[in-house]
């Protein structure tokens, strides 16, 4: 399977943007550590006091930008994995998987930054197209055998 | 892999499972225009102003939905996947993925539309039963190779 | 694939901590009644009344712990996945998905019962270590062939 030239393309994208997902993490952790907003009081004790244990909107929105990753990338390991077994062609499947990965770089980058709207939703919407269209993809061939 | 019947069935439902996420989430985005509200100020600024940089309680309610299915049907997509591969019978597979297809489709209807309760929480635990069942059923067929 | 050794190891953790992610779930339910603090209006008015839709600070940090392992272990179930299938030294593999394993029990640990800080910062960091370690193994792997 590893030696599939698409499911190779489709790991190789799909490993990067589980490694995005960590550095947003990480990020969130030191803005909280800079910001001294911190989301459980043991946390908070640590580094100054109880005082320390409050909301921050930059954390915040470092969460969300966390879990619309989640929404997005988490199902798209699993539609680009099986997608790649479909036997699409590799510039067809690289497509796919490079619109992904650029409209969600952006959609991190543009999250963070707190860029102009609608740049975050456009890049959201861009990485969806081509979920929406591996979904289909795998529904007509799974039809052909189910 | 994709020719395998088993399989096939777990993947159509599968799919269908991550559409029904999807639509989920462009319901969120749909309940945020028109109640105009917001989850971050650029795009508040972009839909009238600042003022509606807030939040309101039906979004909050299609927010819990999706994040119910990310703790429930992103496990299930591995679960299912990697039971398939176990060897079941087709009926007893394809009543699995039944089950716990038929029992989210209820949960989130019930969910946005706030149906009386438990009619959300039984349908939750309906589709937790298949999930656990794989999971023991993995269990026992690692067992016999690990 | 399931009779793959490496594999086989690889399963029996990732579904032993599905299994924990559940048992999270099942937690957050209990503590919701025992404190009677309900997410939503229809779940209060079942148990008590209007009252008891409000928050909850043991509650919202079960929440956070199961936020916080689908934001590792749903990526660990796909990296694991993959890289068992990269051919790796059965004792290596198990030693990344062991430490993960136990840095995950111990982080739902040290947040359920609010051990001192660093206990879960650090549970949570030693887990992350094999992750990025089979992320950039697996990177490796299909440079060779992509």
């Amino acid at each position: 399977m590893i030696r599939n030239e698409v499911f190779s393309c489709f790991l190789f994208y799909a490993v990067l943007l589980v490694i995005k997902m960590y550095v947003i993490a990480i990020i969130t952790g030191q803005v909280r550590l800079r910001k001294k907003a911190f989301a459980n009081p043991e946390d908070a004790l640590r580094h100054g006091g109880l005082q320390y244990h409050r909301e921050d909107p930059y954390v915040e929105r470092c969460r969300r930008a966390h879990v619309n990753d989640m929404e997005n990338i988490l199902p798209f390991l699993f539609l680009g994995a099986i997608y790649s077994l479909t036997g699409p062609s590799l510039a067809v499947a690289r497509l796919h998987f490079l619109v992904f990965f650029v409209g969600r770089v952006v959609h991190s980058v543009a999250y963070l930054l707190a860029l102009r709207a609608p740049t975050r939703s456009v890049a959201y919407s861009v990485a969806q197209i081509p979920c929406v269209s591996m979904a289909l993809q795998i529904l007509v061939a799974v039809a052909a055998y189910a």
